[in-house]
């Protein structure tokens, strides 16, 4: 059995030996840049502890790792020109340092390298795969677009929140995990509960992100919090607050959202003591308990050992304290 | 055997039938939009008539030839951002339409459609097509990088263009041939024969379309000619016009493209004077002649009947007459 560490090593290095030193230049080296930025590898990470959980060895599920570490990034370039992000990583983005284009033709090319990474799996295993992962992606897409459409509602609702992270987010990784565990020789059953798992823990990592954004401790959060506050961004938090206001707190709220007459740090402070007064934190606690419980139920099913388990479930407690 | 009126009817037909109309609307419109548009439809054709080459029935090719038709109207999408194209096909290019947002995001999601429609390919098949589908769809990215790259260089050499249209165009007629043979049965021999088929008629087309685009009796081209001329595209005709020129000429040839103080008329007609000086139209048309013989040799090799090569070079002529 591998251990997390072991796992995390491992594709680190293989993800070092990706060679994209191919011409034209301008497509390629905003690829290498992308990859060699660095990130929490989650996503292969998972492929690998699904495999793990079935098979001794992960040698063959290393490229459908990869494949799913190239394509997240893809997604990034992409999502990262949608919402005219600046900085990813601590390093410019793809399309500030170079250009949208460049961004856009860039991550095509990641995408069509994550597939041809796939194109190596033995036939028995390629169909099956090809399909989850064109699943995935397709929801992954489907994702962002909730997530754009969104921007220009006044409300949304709770259950149209998580059905959006779920496809933006959670899908990835339960694919990621279930993809693993096809080539790791999981029977369908087991496949279809490590997805399951997959996706409950995937939910839980994006309510636990809303909660960290605004109740975190800075010195263990390593950035400031309130930043969705500031930004009007509609987190699990906000959503839920606006649903339980009374019309009253309700119309308060939406003002202290737009209020461009306080400083940040009112901002912040006035929509915590209405989130406070709601009791905001304790059931985002709830929720996030509650998918993280159910997440558990799913693992316990697989019939699989349970040190295994073990590893896995601390490996997803380990990324819950800070998703990103 | 198919007639290739046939098998046009028979993928319009098909193409009908494909349904996007799914949830979220934002996503999934413009890929109905886009595939109504229209088009010649002619590298499903060619996926279907490569596969007619080997095999009396072409349904297994289908799903193979829609494919390669989202695939391109997917680049086509993207294209139109990086080219800030305002119409296609006399109808508004998504980005404009829609934003910029929009075309990436539903283009992203129409290549996922491509790859989720070879999914269904026989084990057998499936990690052939799916290997030449990356590398053409990789190669076709490249051309478009390098075609982007084109436009701040001063000059381009033929060689470097020939690379430039072989890769953005001649890449997808082939891979849509050879796609199609493979699922028609062909044997490697005869499936790399018809990729160099296709290969070269994909270049007389381009180069074909570049002499279209100036010399053309407009009553059958069917829109103005000296459109190249006026954006100073650096076609084919550009390129050998100065390559050839002595310095006088070549300088001469320089001013007029950046020339802005004369009409439009006046500067495609010194243009082709210069043109005709240095026996551009000549040239150009031997190397469109070079091409087509060339792919007529790789037919010729085939081993399949020869109505059916005759079929598909009538085809490969018809579309040569006017390419878009």
């Amino acid at each position: 059995m591998f251990t997390l560490t072991q796992l995390q090593e491992l594709i680190s290095e293989k993800i070092k030996l990706l060679n994209f030193d191919k011409e034209p230049k301008g497509l390629y080296e905003p690829i290498n840049y992308t990859l060699a930025a660095g990130g929490k590898r989650i996503r292969p990470i998972m492929v690998l502890a699904g495999c793990n959980l079935f098979s001794e060895t992960v040698e063959s599920a290393i490229p459908v790792a990869l494949a799913f570490e190239i394509f997240h990034n893809f997604t990034l370039l992409h999502d990262d020109i949608m919402d005219n992000s600046p900085v990813r990583r601590n390093k410019k983005t793809v399309h500030v340092k170079w250009n949208s284009n460049t961004a856009i033709l860039s991550g095509d090319a990641m995408m069509i390298e994550a597939y041809d990474l796939l194109s190596n799996l033995p036939p028995d295993l390629l169909g099956k795969t090809l399909k989850l992962f064109n699943r995935t992606a397709l929801e992954v897409c489907e994702g962002q677009q909730y997530d754009m459409d969104f921007e220009t509602k006044e409300l949304v609702s709770e259950e149209d929140y998580l059905k959006m992270i779920k496809l933006k987010t959670s899908v990835l990784i339960a694919g990621a995990l279930k993809a693993g565990a096809i080539v790791g020789g999981a029977n369908d059953k087991d496949a279809d509960l490590i997805y399951n798992f997959g996706l409950n823990i995937g939910l839980a990592f994006q309510i636990q992100d809303d909660l960290l954004d605004t109740y975190a401790d800075t010195a263990v959060f390593g950035k400031k919090t309130g930043n969705d506050i500031l930004t009007g961004k509609k987190t699990f938090l906000l959503i839920n607050a606006l649903q339980k206001a009374k019309p009253k707190m309700f119309e308060e709220l939406k003002m202290l959202i737009k209020n461009k007459n306080i400083t940040d740090d009112e901002k912040i402070h006035s929509i915590i003591k209405v989130y406070n007064i709601l009791n905001i934190k304790e059931i985002t606690k709830t929720k996030v308990r509650e998918y993280h419980q159910k997440a558990i139920k799913y693992l316990e099913n697989i019939s699989c050992e349970n040190k295994k388990k073990t590893e896995l479930l601390n490996f997803a407690s380990l990324i819950m304290q800070r998703k990103k």
